[in-house]
């Protein structure tokens, strides 16, 4: 950025720093662990000296500030792009730089990705995402949590659920099971009794939970548990439009269709079913009444009442908790609340059977 | 993920890549330039023996693939991160990792990160979206690509224009001249004259390009050009909507409004700009039609008529190219077309004026 200048040693750091020159070495090239606030110190007076390592680094003429690293199944999806910009908004106000990893939900990758986070020296690594909870994943995630721990940085999990104890991860989700409950509530008290769920995916995390609600709600309202109701769909557009062509279908010969409501478990399985529900000739909310989960788009394009999730907000408390210093073996778990988003998605109906 | 096993050495990677052990190490460490051939034979090495650098990241017991970074202004935004999940998939397919990272626009975040990946030794850096094309934006670009040159990585540029010559940077690009020019001459077509150009950015390329399309090709049709159309506005939502709201609110006192159609510069605004002219009491397409750009949500989900852009393909493009061996100083840039998506925003009208 400016002209030549007298080249800052790593003595000028390590006295700056009030560290020995074994302790910006060792912070520097990630071979032992350090305590955070060390590596604080060490890489603010890298910063503030503007230290670079070697000859070649010079060229670009900045330290390195530190990282946090969010890993993902995919980018092109909002709930998790949204969380993302929660980590990537708090990683800026601390003066963290944030890296967006992706795995395709493919474990190898994700577990190469959290050994490049680790030699990376990322201060925190931020895994987010449903998950199956069987005894490989519970060992994986124990394993990267160590070894995080072991090179002085820190695992966090975002609406997954928490390891248990004796394992130093923090974890940050959303009440799924309350918001379901919550937007069930909703269809039932509009009158509703035969509320389609369009979504099911069992054994996964997030699915499970919102199952619950929906159903802990009707049992709530003394509906009818009936598990044709439930309905497996991926969590795509394309799938939530052939789930719902299907269904419509299905009940072509029928006198009535044996459902008044969509409860779709997230708002892209809404607008899928959208569109085939219209193809079929009907009208929202006038013949079917839909409500989604999550918010995000195209929730408000097609007027669909569902639940808010603090996405960023997740991603903000994640960061927050990482790098607060805390000892992630005492830290409870750190649930955020829903709220429904009321829009025109619903019409009130006399109760039916 | 085994048992324990007998260490692995440096000497045995270096026999097993056919190099020398100070090979191996320089390209491990990153602090000298490495031929990407020999880099290639390391880092394969590396794998197969599954070999690892110390002590403490044998807790993972994985060898770290090599990885491909992509720097970008936000995650939230469909049009990056679906350039993004192009390079995903081409990363992942070429068995390379993709670190993906944002900066807010800020070019000290940038420099920070392009700093970053230099050090983790990404094999390539891909630089995306929309600049303002400056004296100090060539100088910062021209300092990337040598930098990560010097050190066996490259610099691709997605969506932005050439550097020019004597400066090693790969660059991939859409034809928006080209798609803005086609979808201006849709509205044309079907009688429309007067359309409102939403989404001026004066000096932005990515808008100056579309502007161009947009002049062109009311010039090929003989029709008047009218700065007074031309309409600033940012890139997001609500700055579409209070835009639009703003210009109908403006002409209220009217006979009549003094445009047929609008052409927003991307999805997003014109989602705003639907919102505000359904509150306004006017119907698409019976009132106002609508174009926009981009063919990213919430397009289908509104029926809107628009531009589709390869944005996978973009990132996939850039990925194969920074990773083909070639010559950055002779490549040509390369240009993705565009074609129009036809729904139901646009209805054709009797010549005007």
């Amino acid at each position: 950025m400016s002209g030549p200048a007298k080249r800052v040693t790593i003595r000028d750091v390590a006295k700056h720093a009030g560290v020995s020159v074994a302790t910006v070495s060792r912070t520097l090239a990630g071979d032992y662990p350090v305590q955070p606030a060390t590596r604080h110190k060490v890489l603010q007076a890298v910063g503030e000296l503007d230290y670079v390592r070697n000859a070649h680094a010079r060229a670009l003429s900045v330290a390195a500030p530190g990282a946090v690293a969010i890993v993902i199944n995919s980018v092109a999806t909002a709930y998790y792009s949204y969380i993302a910009q929660g980590v990537e908004e708090q990683a800026t106000a601390e003066g963290r730089l944030c890296l967006i990893c992706t795995t395709g939900g493919d474990p190898q990758r994700e577990l190469a990705v959290v050994q490049m986070m680790r030699e990376q020296r990322a201060e925190a690594v931020i895994l987010v995402g449903s998950v199956i909870q069987d005894d490989d994943y519970k060992r994986r995630m124990t394993r990267y949590a160590h070894s995080l721990a072991d090179s002085g940085s820190c695992l966090a999990l975002c609406g997954r659920p928490p390891l248990g104890d004796g394992v130093p991860a923090f974890t940050v989700g959303f009440d799924n099971t309350g918001g379901a409950h919550a937007i069930t509530t909703h269809l039932l008290s509009a009158g509703h009794r035969r509320i389609l769920y369009l979504g099911l995916r069992l054994g996964q995390s997030t699915s499970d939970s919102r199952v619950a609600g929906y159903r802990t709600a009707l049992a709530d309202f003394g509906a009818v548990y009936d598990p044709e109701l439930e309905v497996g769909c991926g969590y795509d557009r394309s799938s939530g439009y052939a789930a719902m062509k299907h269904r419509l279908a299905a009940g072509a010969g029928d006198f009535t269709r044996d459902f008044t409501a969509v409860f779709a478990a997230t708002d892209v399985i809404a607008a899928g079913a959208f569109q085939a529900i219209r193809e079929h000739g009907l009208r929202i909310p006038d013949d079917i009444s839909i409500v989604g989960y999550d918010d995000t788009p195209p929730a408000e394009d097609i007027g669909l009442t569902t639940v808010h999730l603090p996405h960023a907000e997740l991603g903000r408390a994640a960061v927050r908790l990482a790098l607060s210093g805390k000892n992630p073996l005492v830290e409870a778990p750190i649930t955020l609340g829903t709220h429904i988003v009321v829009r025109n998605s619903v019409k009130r109906v006399g109760n039916v059977r």
